[in-house]
């Protein structure tokens, strides 16, 4: 039991943990509601369900090699803080070190997509020799996690895949960042439920959330259908824009906005099917080999923490040779 | 004098040559008319400007250690092939060999806008302690050539970095490589011509090149003012995008359209100082230290050259330590 490492995923609504063997192989996961009452009682819905988890894959705690911890937020993964989670309510909060303290195991933090980043390179590796891989996270915000020859990139503050705030409008709606137009207003979630609320015709009850547009759109609802066609297309320029900017081999997309959205699938494959028919070069970058959405169910943020944990010793290389 | 190694930059209209010394300094430096009529003719002349300088700088061709080639256009580092260079006319064509069989010494090749990358990179470091660099190449096209971690970034196909045919205008005017609203559409220099001559008062004889509509914006003319305040307002924001995709010290800028073109730096100025005076995050990101323009004169793409050829023996990771 010595070689088990423990992911953990900290999510909007709930607390996800994976145990994995030194094969890889997946022994038990368990999950708890995200706690936001503070910082202590947050640490400790962790700790449980670690140690619960743990349990249920008949191991003990002590045995644990490492344990790795996704945080939707700035984090420093050499000293373990949590810069700001805004929606964890942390700000320069050392995560790291009182979970090491609670559960007296070496802990690894990370930025979540990073790590969702992470666990896809890893799970398409096991099929394709690739070097350099975007995850693509889009849900309540967008973001990408890089992993380059191989390795986790970060940039100068940790901030490299932050295209959330690439300016696609100009003259678009003002974002939570100050700026106007960015992408987070066009394809996020809270977005596409803003533009269809907006448009929705008047007198018809309004969509409450972004899987009622969806649906909505899968029915024939033409508003829904409109927005959720224009998203699909948007999204199809942001992966062709990925592809251009890095060169990457492939990328990855996940996030509850996907997930949830079979609706978004089909104008998405029909945008990136009209940039091949145009342009030679677009058929070189978007080869649909190059282009996965994540499996359903598997949460590659758990899955990169184990490997971050399993390299902890120089979190800012991780190498998946 | 067996520590001199020569750096060549083969241009649109000309090649240019210089000779450095084992400490960095500039020995001499020359030129020549680049010839389109024949590979052997563009080979020949690029022979005899090396030759030139050389002679000139009082050294001899036998004494070089080495000689760097960037071409304008996709190459094979590692085998030294040019495989489409547009404007040269070359496909396909072994131009290392051909010059190493030639001049009888080892010759490294890369794309000019990577060499530049790597000049600017080198020019940087001798004030700052950066890992992280794009140089943003605006002339004809538009290109960035990027440095992570102290090592050029080639990405896959060794495309990372051709932001010219990211889309900004889905609806915009058709480019070169198919797509519509490729950011080479907006702000390369035939773009900046095409608009303001599509702009220009019927009567008024119009501006033949874009240096004629940066001077007509200096002279207070209202078409050519508004063209290129739009134009460096998009500058801005391309800039501002490699900083949040890339999380990159430092973002030098190059190339015709900016040398030539004073009147584009105000709006982009302005620009700049908009964006962050409106966002947190565009405020660290574009720190005034971070965005430079290429000193007037210096050929960045020469000098990247004599760096790459240094490290020829791993062209794929020049390191800058």
């Amino acid at each position: 039991m010595s070689d088990w490492t423990v992911g953990v995923d900290i999510g909007g609504t709930k607390i996800e943990v994976i145990v994995v063997n030194g094969t890889g192989e997946l022994l038990g996961q368990g999950r708890r509601p995200t706690v936001f009452t503070s910082p202590k009682s947050l640490l400790e819905a962790i700790a449980l369900a670690v140690e619960e988890t743990v349990a249920k894959a008949g191991g003990e705690l002590a045995g644990i090699d490492a344990i790795g911890v996704g945080v939707p937020g700035q984090v420093d993964p050499v000293t373990g803080e949590v810069r700001l989670a805004v929606n964890l309510k942390l700000r320069d909060y050392p995560l790291g070190d009182r979970l090491a303290d609670r559960l007296e195991r070496p802990i690894a933090l990370e930025n979540d997509i990073r790590l969702a980043a992470l666990g896809a390179y890893r799970h398409v590796r096991h099929r394709l020799k690739i070097d350099h891989l975007a995850y693509l996270g889009i849900g309540t915000g967008v973001a990408a996690g890089i992993v380059l020859n191989g390795r986790l990139f970060r940039g100068a503050h940790g901030l490299a895949g932050e295209i959330g705030h690439v300016i696609v409008k100009p003259d678009g709606a003002r974002c939570n960042c100050g700026n106007q137009g960015c992408l987070e207003t066009v394809v996020a979630g809270p977005a596409i439920l803003r533009r269809a609320q907006t448009l929705w015709p008047p007198g018809e009850p309004q969509p409450a959330d972004v899987a009622a547009v969806f649906t909505a759109a899968e029915s024939g609802h033409p508003v829904a259908t409109a927005v959720v066609e224009a998203t699909g297309a948007t999204l199809a320029q942001v992966v062709y824009s990925l592809m251009l900017v890095y060169d990457i081999n492939t990328v990855v997309i996940g996030g509850g906005v996907v997930s949830g959205g079979k609706g978004l699938r089909q104008p998405f494959v029909q945008e990136l099917e009209r940039l091949r028919a145009e342009s030679p070069l677009a058929r070189l970058l978007l080869d649909h080999d190059k282009i996965q959405l994540l499996p359903d169910g598997m949460n590659a943020g758990a899955w990169g923490a184990v490997w971050l944990a399993r390299s902890r010793h120089t979190p800012l290389e991780v190498s998946m040779e």
